[in-house]
Order: structure tokens, then C-alpha cells, then sequence
């Protein structure tokens, strides 16, 4: 049977300024980037919401790539917008400004077609939200969550929740040391498992990352670029090769997972060498499979 | 034939502190660190220089690991020590005070007994004199140089005489950005190569290591400790490990330079296990074996 990816996420406008560069008003959200990695693999539907300004040929882009976007909202007032700046190494992103607009009291409503998805990513949102999300489908086979420092500091309890429910977690690495409070990320991954997923991705950025489940620790490299130019939805981006790559494995044992971390690395590594959704959007399967084939051998002695 | 390693470097005394630990007047230096860790593989041969206040108990410490002590030279004066302090992250060190004694205008003389060696390890040091050093070997199979950021502001034309002169160029991924002005160290990498050796491996502390050669680049994972006491040393103690398994390699091919490479990293984790040389001084071979293979493991998918 075909699987169904289900993503509920934010669809938004970003204004990016690299050192070297900027882009402004361009098409972003953290569930633009992971539908547009995950439809590699599998159909996506995605649930968000958009403000009256939100460009209708946006969304037109992402449903002629085959995403079901029956689970959008249209609402008056503004979109989610973002504006955030890099520093010199490309790794850290400052926010100058978040406007989140109609996306700051969104309940989504996950439509009554999407509810037999199997497979469920639960971007960046407040923990209740995901949670309150995760109930509406029906049976998931597989379900990850990510967040960000804001939700660890204001609503651990709920995020730990949320973490209890689902069977993997994403979170960067700075946001697993937070959460644990520690500086060591292979405790910090521990613990994260303790709370109750199958298995935790702790996302280095350019040093790769790092998978953590009972049994095993594996360590993924990043795509060696010689150019970032836009490191933005790279951890979305991620989500959806790693979702994506799960969707259509029978069995969710170690293997499965690791070979789903190195589809996600690569994902992001198309995400990262263009602004926008740009360098996802160009990317296709077998590309993917040739950049997983490379990865497997960097580290092979 | 047994193969001999040569390593010219420094013998230290180092106050330490970490934002847990503090320790006082230890044993270090570069050569301490690397002798430590290459006499694993084979003999190990020492040139360095002490002053009067060097503790004679701590050079017979080394010599009865075997290392031949020939050319230490004592000389009047106060030996090198290093105050250094470490962040939160354990992962940069701020240098307090540096005050190189003897070692200020050391110039090391190789004793005609270490110069049939094969296998030279060029610590740290002022790069012309790390070349009129190399010139004392008679033909040497393999030669590493390391450097540090000083070396590069000032004697960048030295320097990358040196470089070209041996076959491997060890440096930390910040000394690599800052040789080849670029922050992508899949750049910097390719650009030293340009300067003659035959690999170039840039460590990146607790993110592991990545070697590069002509045909191609090998990514290796640190070994995951879940507590790092005292980094100092890890670089030199790398390279020990590094040196010690080409020592006894016939081929250096680049599947020799991989195995090579996660040798040295396990030889650094065991470094930094602990404070001064105590934790590198405490391995032995059949357990660099064991962390050699669960470091295959790690990245095995």
C-alpha cells in the first residue's frame, strides 16, 4: 500500500541576509521545505495557514509538485514571516524579526483525508499544538516532532509530552544540550531517548549528525560542499529525507533509520546550496541515491 | 625491518583549567603527548629540550614506556610552560600565559643515531626550524607537520616551505581556514594538498577528523565520550597514533591514511579522558583496537 506523509508546519515568507548575500520575501516555512524533500519519496499532504498576502502561485508551485495542500487554511491577515541574518561560518542564524501573523493562533484542523497518514511530521510549533495534531490522525505508523530553544524554555513540561507520544525527535544540537543540560551531545542524546522515542537525530549542521536508539549510536557526515550560500530549512529539509526515506521501509529497525539519516543529510545538503526552496526543488531521487551513495563511501576506510 | 619514529616537539609543564578542574605544573608538551601515544605501534625516538627545573622523575617516566630520550638536551634556563583555560565546551582554549624558556631558541639537533629514522612527527614549532630539522634525517619514508595559528601570521612563506617538503599536514580546522582564507574546509583542504603533500587531515575536535587526498576524502567520526576532562594534548596525541600506524604500514595508500586516521582519533580520546598525559599513558594497543572498530561500527549504516 502507497504510504502518506502528513506534515503540519508553517508556510512562510523569509527575509535571509548571508554575508555574502540577500533575499527578500521569498518563499520559506518550515513545511515548504520538508514537502518539497519528502515528495522525493512518497505523496505529502500538508496542513498550514496562510495570510491574505500569501502569493496564490506559491502554493500552486507546491501542489504542481504533487503536494496535497488540501490541508491549507486561508485566513485574514498577514503570513508568517521571518527575517533572519547568518554569520561568517553560515552556522548560526540571528533573528532580527518574527511576525508570526495568522499562524500565532492556529489550531490546525487536520482534514478528515489526511487522517489515515502513516507517517506524521510535527514541525516547529507550540508542543500542545503538535500533540493536540498527533491525536487527529488516526493510527500513525511513524511520527517525529521538532522544536526550537523558545518551546524548551517556555514549555518543557508540554514539549516532553509531546516527545513521550511520537517515535523519533529532531532537534539540533544546541536545542538537545539545552533540553539536557549538558554539553555532551551523545548524554544529551541518551537522555532524549529516555523520555520515550524510538530514536533521537541531534543535527550538527556541517559536522552531520548524529542517531541515537537503544541499541546503537550512529554517526551520519554531512555532505561535504565546497558553498553554502542559504543554510535556512536545512533541518526541515532534513526531516523530509529522513520521513520520507522511512515511509517506504516496511520495518523501522536500526538500519532502516541510519539509511533514513543519510537521506536526510542529503536532502539538506540540496536545501542548503540555494536560497529559498530552490535547491530542494531541484533535486530528484536518483540525485539523492548518487549524494547517499557518496556519503556511505566518505566513510568507509 | 622494525620501523623507528622520530618526533621533534616540545616538553611542557602545563597549568590547566577547565570550568570544572584545575591542575598545576603536569606533564605536557607536544613530543610527551605524541611519544606517548606512537610508542603503542613502535619505537618511539625524542628530541626536545628541558630546563633545570624539569623534573628528572618525568623523563624517566617516558623513557620507561621505551621511548629513547637521546635527544632530550637539558639546558640552563626554565622549561616551557603553558597556562591555558578552556570554555564551557571544553573545545577552545585561551591561552593565559606562554613562557618557552629553553625552548625559545632551541635549535634542535638530531642525534646521528635517530638519523635513519622513517617515520618523523614535526611538532609545533617555528617552521624553518621544523625544516633544518627534517633535513637531519637521512630519508625519511613519511613526514607530518603540525603547526598553530602563530606560525601562520608569521612565517606563512616558511610555513608552506615546510609544507611542501613532507607527505602529511596535520592542522585544526580553524588553522586550516585560516592558511586557505575560507571558511569551507572542503576548500582549505583541497588548497593545502595543492601545496605538495600527500594528505592533508583537519581535525575538528569532537567532531572527528577528515582526511584528504589527491582521489579522495575520508571522513572520520570522533569516538563519542560522554565526558571529556582536558583536551590538551588530543592533536598530539592524534598524530601519535596517526604516525604509529602508518610506522607499520608498508603501502601508504589512502586505505593505510583512513585506518591511520581513526587511529589517531582514538588515540586523542584517550587523552583527553583525563588530565596531562594520564589519560594517553594508560592505553594499550588491544584497547586502541577496540575503539578502532567500534568507531567502524559508528558510521556503519
Amino acid at each position: 500500500m502507497q504510504q502518506q506523509i502528513l506534515v503540519v508546519g508553517s508556510l512562510a515568507y523569509d527575509d535571509v541576509e548571508t554575508p555574502f548575500e540577500r533575499r527578500k520575501a521569498v518563499l520559506g516555512g518550515a513545511a515548504s521545505y520538508f514537502a518539497l524533500a519528502a515528495r522525493l519519496y512518497a505523496p505529502v499532504r500538508l496542513c498550514g495557514v496562510v495570510g491574505d498576502d500569501f502569493v496564490q502561485s506559491d502554493l500552486e508551485r507546491l501542489a504542481s509538485r504533487g503536494i496535497d495542500m488540501a490541508g491549507v487554511e486561508r485566513r485574514p491577515g498577514r503570513s508568517f514571516r521571518w527575517l533572519g541574518r547568518y554569520n561568517y561560518e553560515l552556522n548560526t542564524a540571528e533573528t532580527i524579526n518574527t511576525d508570526l501573523g495568522v499562524f500565532a493562533d492556529w489550531q490546525p484542523e487536520v482534514p478528515s483525508s489526511f487522517r489515515d497518514s502513516d507517517t506524521v511530521f510535527l514541525a516547529n510549533i507550540h508542543p500542545r499544538i503538535q500533540l493536540r495534531t498527533l491525536e487527529q490522525v488516526r493510527s500513525p505508523r511513524v511520527a517525529a516532532v521538532d522544536t526550537m530553544n523558545y518551546w524548551i524554555e517556555r514549555e518543557r513540561d508540554a514539549l516532553i509530552q509531546v516527545i513521550s507520544r511520537v517515535q523519533i525527535v529532531t532537534v539540533n544540537e544546541a536545542e538537545a544540550r539545552q533540553l539536557c543540560k549538558t554539553h555532551s551531545t551523545v548524554r544529551a542524546g541518551r537522555e532524549i531517548l529516555k523520555l520515550g522515542p524510538r530514536a533521537v537525530v541531534i543535527k550538527r549542521g556541517e559536522y552531520g549528525a548524529v542517531l541515537f536508539t537503544k541499541d546503537r549510536v550512529f554517526w551520519a557526515p554531512a555532505y561535504p560542499l565546497e558553498e553554502i550560500r542559504d543554510p535556512t530549512g536545512a533541518g526541515d529539509s532534513f526531516a523530509g529525507g529522513l520521513m520520507g526515506e522511512l515511509s517506504r521501509t516496511d520495518d523501522i529497525d536500526d538500519a532502516a533509520l541510519c539509511r533514513a539519516v543519510l537521506n536526510g543529510t542529503v536532502c539538506a545538503s540540496y536545501a542548503v546550496e540555494d536560497f529559498s526552496v530552490e535547491g530542494i526543488d531541484r533535486a530528484d531521487p536518483a540525485a539523492i541515491d548518487r549524494r547517499v551513495r557518496e556519503l556511505e563511501r566518505l566513510v568507509t576506510a
